[in-house]
Parts: structure tokens; sequence; C-alpha cells
């Protein structure tokens, strides 16, 4: 076709929603169009193309990784949703609707369920594993607030795969295969990314990577060490255990007054003390299932901070929240005096595992107006987790080199799922004994769309976009009479 | 891929609610699966491969034609359907929901209105056109009753283009493009099919086709010619005008005591003249916007049946339904005797076009026991229209063989849409002169998912599926230690 057939409706109006260079220029250059405002995007010819390219790319490596492609109902039903637990729990990111004999449906904004529920049918025997089944596929969630184009809309296509296996070790290849891959391809579309490791919720370990394309856009505060390949989401991020050249103060255990002393600077200064060797203590209320709660008072170094996400999973909670001066002083706890010893009843206690060993502390009495000094807490009995927050130069747990944060794009996450949803779906094969038991799950996601997104807020300048030559929308183009290839800075022109 | 290690999932039952072969086969050869068994299906790895296949065939010879790809969002704002006047006129077809801040949202069953948005935002000048654009992507439509698996689900995959002119001439310029794109496109694909005319509903004009594959299990009745190449669908079949080899019978004009002799048969036999000297009257009341409706009488000739949607198409209504005796008789219209001459008022008379130049015609007289002889319906001023039914037997207007029914499965429809929603959503463009005009559009569809069910609704045998060379899910298979050329028969195993 002539280019001069070819559908480039460029415009030299940004859209005053538009903050990100990706958002501004993709608009701006005839490769998307906005629906209405409201988190819709259509793709016009060179946008699709840009699409398919990047889609083709994603095919082909999964393709050769053995992944085989489906393609799922977009509308699910709520009864799948309802097995899993998830219609109830799902805030209203999950696109409800009813349809004209008013049965619940839902618009898939993820499709564990429906996965489950195909291989349930499909796979009965050790002998059918493993597996592992992807589709390149519309999703929905009702964002609150949808944003930034294309990396942050309310239907999107993003790849979603789902392995299955007969044990852990089985599903921890395919996790180590899939890392690989998404490497490749992430590699072939010509990104700066970092896989970093990621919060895995409730189900703990190692068992979450995310991919992230750098850039100083980014949403996401990354950890990455200078020194080695380590890097992590900011919730999952892990250091070398900080030591502290200063002495730890010598006294016997002892209730001391300090009156009006309440935050962390002025004990250090009322004590002469290093806030290494004092005790933070934050009282917040974890939310559970079915609108129950309770305070925790989580304890850490003085010179730490605490991290809410670790500090969540660590109680295995929906979410925290902030507790009111009132609501605490009306269980018997006093702000600014809050310490992890004695606690009123009903308040459970959770301390970061670098007090494990500590001994000489300095803590509040949960009394007003007394901290107690020569505190050892080795002996509390209680509960240890890694509640910390790691800082800009703190050191690499691998190397030792200087942590630092950045700012990443999520365009890809894999998680070892275990049997979260096979368990509930009854998702079960036979194995080599005969025996049902649940197939062990891996998922991994890539956002194609917000690839897009991804690619410009990496590659562009002042006049747009510069598209990779994996993502280039032309290979060659039409010049001095001759085809050449592409410069993909050639496409920054549709912006101009 | 070792063929061991791909996921085919076949099955010997067959689902209790499937009648047709396609629906079966699919099924039990692992292609499709049901979801829920509410219209919803997922496509297995083999099923995703011949529609990916089907997609290509489609998408490559639309490019071919100079069309362009593009990719609109599926949840579609309600604002644009009520600009078109479609939210409220389109039926429960169309799904509507709301979202978490109660904005109304539509699951796009069709894409008139947000192609008409695009283009109207991109498209200024006739410089721009004439443009040609698709998409190949989700649609979702509320049927009361899915069924016949892919053949009518809810949600299915479908290409629809849409084409904008300056002029009629170049809209029918693409209009016949297309039709010999998509003659391409179902040849490649194995088929054997028919293009029909269409009714066009209140735009007339013969600016409508549909493409058939002709299978006995399709949903609609098709006229076809066996001598040429004319074949249209019922609703919009024209045949040779009919001879009579009786003769007409002579009397003056006179009223007829006809005690009781209601039917034409009885008619004929009283009178001993041929139906074809008879007027057949037939009262319906038509439906229009706002609740408006009228009484019309079609007649036509005692030798012909009434088409409906040439009816329906005839006055303009949105629909026709029957009336009871007893709202005739309260009209004042006798049922048995009525006629087309003398009629109450408010009553409207549309006559068949072959009563044009009848005379010595015997007719009701919309009295009681009576009819009129020697009717002259020359100088009925009224309006005259195809109003008949074809039947097997009657003879091809262009050939002049017979035509017969057969039975097919729509599989693309193509459409000479006119300003009909160009107009009302303002998509005008500057012409040569620079006035704006609105733009003269064509529609185009293709079922995509459909067409793996026609494709074995025609191919299929004892065993189960049948693909054609370019809809198979494989060129080669691995026998006998090498790879042969794939007999396309060898996917019936899949279901055996």
């Amino acid at each position: 076709m002539r280019f001069s057939r070819f559908l480039v409706h460029t415009t030299k109006e940004t859209p005053s929603e538009a903050t990100l260079p990706s958002h501004i220029y993709l608009i701006r250059g005839g490769f998307i169009q906005s629906v209405g405002g409201s988190g819709l995007y259509n793709f016009l010819p060179l946008g699709k193309k840009v699409l398919d390219r990047v889609e083709r790319v994603v095919k082909e490596e999964l393709d050769r990784a053995g992944c085989q492609e489906v393609s799922l109902s977009f509308v699910t039903p709520a009864s799948l949703w309802q097995e899993s637990g998830r219609f109830e729990k799902y805030g209203k990111e999950l696109l409800r609707f009813k349809d004209r004999k008013e049965n619940d449906f839902i618009l898939g904004p993820t499709h564990e369920e429906m996965m489950v529920a195909l291989v349930r049918q499909s796979v009965k025997s050790y002998k059918q594993l493993p597996l592992n089944l992807y589709q390149i596929n519309l999703k929905f969630r009702d964002e609150l607030r949808p944003r930034f184009g294309l990396m942050r809309g309310r239907e999107f296509l993003m790849k979603d795969g789902y392995s299955f296996h007969t044990s852990i070790e089985d599903m921890q290849r395919e996790f180590a295969l899939m890392e690989t891959t998404y490497k490749k391809i992430f590699t072939r579309l010509g990104l700066d990314f970092r896989v970093v490791e990621a919060d895995s919720g409730a189900i703990g370990g190692s068992g979450s990577k995310e991919f992230m394309v750098l850039a100083d856009s980014g949403e996401d505060t990354i950890v990455v060490c200078d020194g080695c390949e380590y890097g992590a989401n900011i919730e999952a991020a892990v250091r070398r255990e900080r030591a502290c050249e200063a002495e730890a103060p010598e006294a016997a255990f002892a209730k001391f007054y300090t009156p009006d002393v309440k935050t962390i600077d002025e004990l250090s200064a009322f004590f002469k003390v290093d806030p290494y060797y004092l005790v933070k203590t934050v009282a917040m209320r974890a939310l559970y299932d079915e609108g129950r709660s309770e305070v925790v008072l989580f304890a850490l170094r003085g010179s730490d901070e605490l991290q809410e996400v670790k500090a969540c999973n660590a109680v295995d909670a929906n979410d925290l929240i902030e507790i009111t001066e009132e609501e605490l002083q009306e269980i018997g706890l006093v702000p600014g005096f809050m310490g992890p010893r004695v606690v009123p009843d009903g308040v459970r206690v959770v301390l970061d595992e670098t007090l494990k060993e500590a001994s000489s502390m300095i803590c509040g009495s949960n009394e007003k107006d007394y901290h107690l000094v020569g505190v050892d807490l080795k002996d509390a009995k209680t509960e240890y987790f890694d509640l910390v927050a790691v800082q800009e130069g703190d050191l690499c747990a691998h190397c030792g080199r200087l942590l630092r944060y950045t700012k990443g794009i999520e365009v890809g996450h894999i998680f070892q799922l275990g049997t979260r949803y096979s368990d509930p779906l009854g998702c079960n094969f036979l194995d080599e004994n005969g025996k049902s038991v649940p197939m062990v799950m891996g998922t991994y996601g890539i956002g194609v769309s917000r690839l897009l997104a991804a690619i410009i807020e990496q590659h562009h300048d002042d006049s747009g976009c510069i598209w990779t030559k994996e993502s280039a929308p032309f290979d060659r183009i039409w010049s001095n009479k001759r085809f050449v290839d592409a410069d993909p800075a050639a496409y920054t022109v549709f912006a101009a």
C-alpha cells in the first residue's frame, strides 16, 4: 500500500490529561486514540502494526519454549469466581454484570479460574503433565483512576500463561524457563530491563519475579545493586544486615522517666544513644476476611523504616490501616510510649528479624512518659519477620555493594502459584500411584499493550516516538525511489 | 513440539444440547470447550490453530485489497449509542452494564458507532478518502437462545470492516471490490458458497449481499438458480413474473353474493376461476417508533404468498404483527371478505406490483358474504411493491430456469450503508468546494469463529471433522519417521 493512502492521524494537540511521553506521543503520532477519556483506547492502523509486531515476538518465544496457545472467553461466568472465593474478595476492579436472564458474569481481569476450569476438564493423568497454556487476549479492570494512556487503561491486551505440574520441583523448572524466555522477549524488543524479586503476597517465599523496564516515569520504585544482578521491588527488597559502629548503651533493665520524649530523634538525643539501639513500635489495624480485624504492634530498630507490604504479609492480612490516637488509648496503648514487651490483651506483636538477638535496647513501656532501658528481646516469645524498608545506601545481601533506588515499569510478572487455585477448584490429576492430587501451578503475565508505552518511555526524543527494531511498524521505507532500512527515529516524524 | 506433548482432549461424550455435526465434532475433537453451557466457548490449542489459520486468510486478502487493520475497544461508551439512536432501539441482545462510577457501557455487538467516531476524529478532507478500516475482534450479543456451538454463540470473533467515501459511486466500487475479496477468502478456505441478494431493510435497493455456505443444516433458506449465478435470501428473492394459461374471467364490475365463501380455494371453486385472477388480502398491524401503529391491507394474487419481510419493508415499519378477528371487525373489516378497493378510514392499502395492470379480478368487498367481480386495479390510487414469496418452481428473473430452495449458513454480509450512521454522528468531510458533507459508508462483516462451524458443516464424515487445506491445524505430520503432507481427513481421528 502506498504510504499516502495509509491512515496516519497526527495532531499537535497534547491531550489535557496526558503527562507521560508515551501517552502524549502515542496519541499525537496517530498510534492510538482515546475513547471518551475513560481508559479505553482504539488502536489506529499504525498502533495496530506495532501491537502485532510486539505480540509476534511474545508468541514466537513462548511457542519456542513449548507453551501452547489457547483463547478463553473474555466474558466469564461468576460461578467460577464464587468457587475460588474471588467473587467476594476481589474489589471494585472486577467488573460484574448481569445478562438478560439475570445471571452474573465477569469481564475477565485475569483468567486463573477459567484456565483451571479448562484444565480440570481436559487433563486427568500425570502423563499429560507438564502443560503450559497461554493466551494473548483482552482483559478488563475497572480502575478507579485509569491514567497514563496504555500504561493503566481499563481494557488492555495481556499475555497470560498458566502452567500445570505434578510437583513443586517441576513447576520451579518451568518458572526458570519462563524467566529465561521473558528475558529473551524483552531483549528482542530492545528494552533495558531488570528482573526483580517481587512481593509474593501471602504465599511467601521467593516465588515471584517482576520484569521492570527502567524508566524515570515508572510507577514502581525498585532497589537495584550496581555490583551484581540483584534487583527487587521495594516491597520485597532485602539488604545485608546493618552494623552499628556506635556502642550499645549499657544499662540494667529499668523503667525510665522520659517526659514528653516521643520520637526516635527525641529519644536518641535524650539518652545519647544511636537509633540502632532504640525500638520503633508502629501500631496498625490488620484487616482479615469477613470483617475480622486485630491490632498489631510492629517493632523494629529505630534506624529502620517499616515496609508496610512486608508487615501486611507477615500477619497474613488483606490490608493494614492506621489507628487513631483515640483508638489506641481505648485499647490501653499510649502513642509515643508504645513498646513490644508488655502489651494489653488482644494486641499482637511482630518483631523485625534484626531484633532476634537484640539486647540492651530501649523501648516504650506502654505507660505515659516512661521508656524501658536494658531490654533484652532474645526471650520475647513472639514472631520475627523481615519488616524493614531497604534504603538507598544499604548494602547488597549478595555482593555487599551499595544498593540504590530506581524507577521501573512492570511489563511482566511470573509467579509460583502452587495449589492456590487448583485446590479450591478441584483441578486434580492421578499420580503414578493412582492417587488424586491437586496440580502445582505457575502463572506468567506480560502486559502486551503496556509494552508499547514502556518502549516509548524508554525510547523517545523531543519529536516523539523512537521504536526499537522489532517493534517498529515498518522495516523498510520507500525513500529516494528505493526501499531502505527504516531508521527507527523515522517514526518520530509522526509526532511532529 | 512433539505431538505427544500437544493438548488434545478428545471425548466420546456428545454434549446433550448439541445437534449439529460441527457442534458435536468441534467439542468431541478437542477444538473448543463450552464454558458453563451459556454460549461461551474456549478455544483449545487445536481450535486456536484453526482459528489463526482462518483469520490469516481473511487478513491477507483484506490487506491485499487495501484495507487497513485497526483494533477498537470492545467495551464501548453508551453515549455513542445514544447519538446514533441505537441505545434505545437495539433490543436485549445489546449487553448494557454500568462501571464502578455508574456510567453506562456496552459490550460491542457491532462497531459502526465506534468506527464512525474514530473516523470523524481522524479524517477531515476528501483527500483522505476513500478509506477501508477493519478489525478482527471480539463481539458480544446477548442471544436469547445461544445454540449450535460456534454457530450462534454469545461471544464470538468477527471481522468487521467499514469503508468511507466521497460519493455513492465510489462506495459501490468498494462494495464490488469487497464482494470479489470475500469470494477469494471463501474460495481459499475451500468452501462451497453462494453470494445471495439479501434483504437490505429500510434502505432498499440491491445494497446488501450475503455469503452463504451451502449446508443442509443452514439456518437460512435461500433461493438459487441452477441455470445461472443467481441466489437470494428468501426475504429478498425475485422471480420472473408468473403467467397464467387459464383465461381471465369475463364479467362486468358487480357485487356478487358469495355466502360463506372465504378462502382462495373456496373462491376458485365457486367461480371456477384460476387463483391467479383472485385477490388475496392480508391484514397486518405495522409497528413504528414511539408506539405508533397502523393497519395495513397487503393485496396480492391468490396464486402467490405474502413475504412478510418484504411487506414490512414496503411500509417502512419496525415490525408486522397479526390482527385478531375481533380487532378487524371493530375497524370495519370482515375476515374472509376483505379487499383493497373500498376500505375503512385509516386503513392503508399496499398492492403487489403484479397487480399494477390487473383487470377482471375478483376480490373481497369488505362486506360480509359478498365479493366484487370484474375489478380493475389499474386505477387504484395506491402503492405498489414486490410482496411475494418466491416458491420452488418459479422461474429465474435472469435466465428463466427453475429456481429451487436450499439451505445456507451466513458467513459474510456486505452492505451499502450510505449515510445512516455518518449523518446522525456528524462524520463529515470537506469536499473539493470546501463544503461539509457526510461520508458515504459501506460495511462488511465475516463471522470468523462461525467459519469454523461452517467448514465442518460442509466437511465432515461419521468420524468427525475434515478440515480444508487452508484451515487445517497442521500442514504436515510426522508419519513413518518423516514429514508428509497432512491429509485433512487425518483430523477426523480427533473425534474418534
